[in-house]
């Protein structure tokens, strides 16, 4: 066999196989209780919904159109449709602002390509979307940790990110039931955010895949619609709001998009164009017509059978986990986030829950950019039942004590 | 407005939008005989097939993995059906050698992402299919004319690509029927790219986008295929085989895919991962479905459909065209590629055509990295009729003549 290693461009020695894709086999595995898979649950999958969707464009003159190459920016209807969903959460902007894309994951991907150079700065909290560090990795950045609600001031990024050879470029959150953390920025840690944007001259990305899962509390304003509440315009803002359909309706046609100023836009059209064309026609057909008819339906639907499943999961934590582990308690989303005490390690703790205990979860560590956060782990409720939630948090909590005693 | 120049990476600064985009525009227009745009005729997609594909999909228990999140190597019987396609013309591989993309154009944007450090050199045709040059001008290389028949040494590439400041990447071309050119690399040609690699020490990528479109005349073993029975083994090859649905089931669904050496396939799964996840995982199903189907049907179909268009364009051509004006003739794919005589500047042409002949045809220049053959065009047969491309090709022919009248 060849060695490639010369020939390939840095960066592409430096990528490394997901921790969480190699977890996520074990799913696969019948005899293990998962809380590990950040994947919505299939049986509550709009497939009706989409049945219809499908066969009516194949009825239809559409047929020809959904086959074709099409425009890079995205099937307009769906981004018109984007526009007043958009308007529902306070952001006002015209279908010349909608971008869509093969899933966010691939919005990550381009405003990394967008962005940042080799040696830039990125800043994300500690823990972060690991997908979004997998994204930006491969632009070759340096990471500094974003703190919504701390104090920080503007120089001490801007003297690391000199320290390390770039410019911060960009503040990468997810604001509402982020993954990992299930935690929601509050008004005055979004307020703070975009005031260090302006302070550094930098963009703001604001990753709202679980915007829409809120099971209770009160919404808070994304930051692009504060921003634009601040300045007047989407024109004048420096917030680049991305989104999903993949935790609402179905992942797989992947369908995503971002919403932000025209100048960003018309470059990550150009970039489309460069890296794939266009984002499966027929899909985006699908995805508007289903969206028109279902969405707040659906997403009840859903709210209805996480939120219970949290509720559980919030209640097995409460009567099984010794003192000195701590959680989250998530508004919305699909993920709680445990702290174990001090000494224990998730990924040791990982290994031999598998093992002993049949439960599987995602240590935390491969969430933080410095590769801190050894004694904290996720847990994913929205594949599990209530019986299953009961019966593995038991095992889990049951697992952490016995690590205890070993760690002490 | 924000300025945001200063923001963006060196890549993202030099975007430029893409003259054929804005040329297809042109389209719309139904007062324009169009040779303008490279897209497959959708009167010839076989949609009785894909609407069969999708119901079935929705009337199954594959519905819930059809909407689900999948693995980013791509849909196994997909995969699988390749390997057998792949043996038909000389490639033995196994699964583990195909790769699933979102088209063949993301599958030239990721070897560019893997190559490609700024500054090194990628080797082209002169002209070469300007979806390339856009995929990988994002990673900033320099371009070196690659001529499969030419008897330029290795050292000559090396010097002038150090003096570009990196190294020579791979070499990439088009061996059937390439857009722009529609013309075919013998097996000389072939032999002689492979033997230059190997010197060179480089991969070569080829795009086999038009590969089964062949209307008349011997098929030619692809460059994989002709290495893998010099070396043994595709594991020992540097050449990485670029396909596409595109041309043959339908675009819409964007569904491509790269063959290789395992240790290239490994790296790009981790770039997928990091990048946009995975294709559409309905969509491959459907393209799999449909591919076992009707594959070698649809190709006969598009074949006589596209090489009556060819004939009666070349017929055209030699009824129309004044003397010093040249042509190709392809023996597949969707382009004749036509040398105006000199003096005479293919974009001031399709200027004057678009005002008074109402003829659309994409000036050559666009094609040439170096920006250099000036009096050539592109005409695309795939979607015009027999009458219109007689019309049209009558119409260019007065145009060219009257155009020389002026230039002399």
């Amino acid at each position: 066999m060849l060695d490639w290693d010369h020939i390939f461009a840095t960066r592409s020695t430096r990528m490394r196989a997901s921790e969480i894709r190699e977890l996520l086999k074990l799913l696969e595995r019948p005899d293990i209780i998962s809380f590990a898979g950040g994947i919505p649950d299939p049986a509550l999958f709009p497939d009706a919904a989409f049945k219809d969707a499908y066969a009516e464009i194949f009825s239809s003159a559409q047929v020809n159109a959904a086959l074709q190459y099409s425009v890079s920016e995205g099937y307009k209807p769906l981004r018109e449709w984007l526009v007043g969903q958009m308007k529902k959460i306070g952001i006002e902007c015209t279908v010349d602002n909608v971008f869509i894309t093969s899933g966010s994951q691939q919005a990550l991907d381009y405003l990394g390509k967008l962005f940042l150079s080799p040696k830039d700065t990125a800043l994300v909290t500690w823990p972060t979307y690991l997908g979004a560090l997998q994204a930006f990795n491969a632009y070759e950045p340096h990471y500094d940790q974003l703190n919504p609600n701390g104090n920080r001031t503007p120089d001490t990024y801007r003297e690391q990110a000199a320290k390390n050879g770039g410019a911060v470029k960009f503040a990468y959150l997810s604001a509402d039931f982020a993954n990992p953390t299930g935690e929601t920025v509050d008004r005055q840690g979004r307020e703070k955010v975009l005031d260090l944007a302006d302070e550094l001259d930098i963009a703001v990305i604001e990753d709202g895949a679980y915007q829409s899962l809120r099971y209770n509390g009160e919404p808070v304003s994304p930051l692009l619609a504060i921003e634009i509440a601040r300045k007047g315009s989407i024109e004048n803002t420096r917030t680049i709001y991305s989104g999903s359909f993949s935790k609402t309706l179905a992942p797989g046609l992947r369908v995503g998009f971002v919403v932000a100023n025209m100048s960003v836009i018309r470059k990550l059209v150009l970039m489309k164009q460069a890296a794939d064309l266009h984002s499966s026609t027929i899909n985006q057909i699908a995805i508007a017509t289903v969206a028109e008819r279902i969405f707040d339906d659906q997403v009840a639907k859903i709210g209805a059978a996480y939120s219970a499943r949290r509720d559980a999961m919030l209640a097995a934590l409460e009567k099984y986990m010794p003192a000195g582990t701590s959680w989250t308690k998530p508004e919305g989303g699909m993920f709680i986030w445990v702290t174990l005490p001090k000494g224990l390690d998730g990924a040791q703790l990982l290994a031999r829950s598998i093992e002993t205990e049949k439960v599987a979860f995602v240590p935390g560590q491969a969430f933080f950019a410095d590769r801190s956060g050894e004694n904290t782990l996720r847990l994913s409720f929205s594949c599990a039942n209530e019986q299953m939630i009961e019966e593995g948090i038991q095992r889990l909590g049951r697992l952490i004590r016995s690590a205890e005693v070993k760690a002490a």
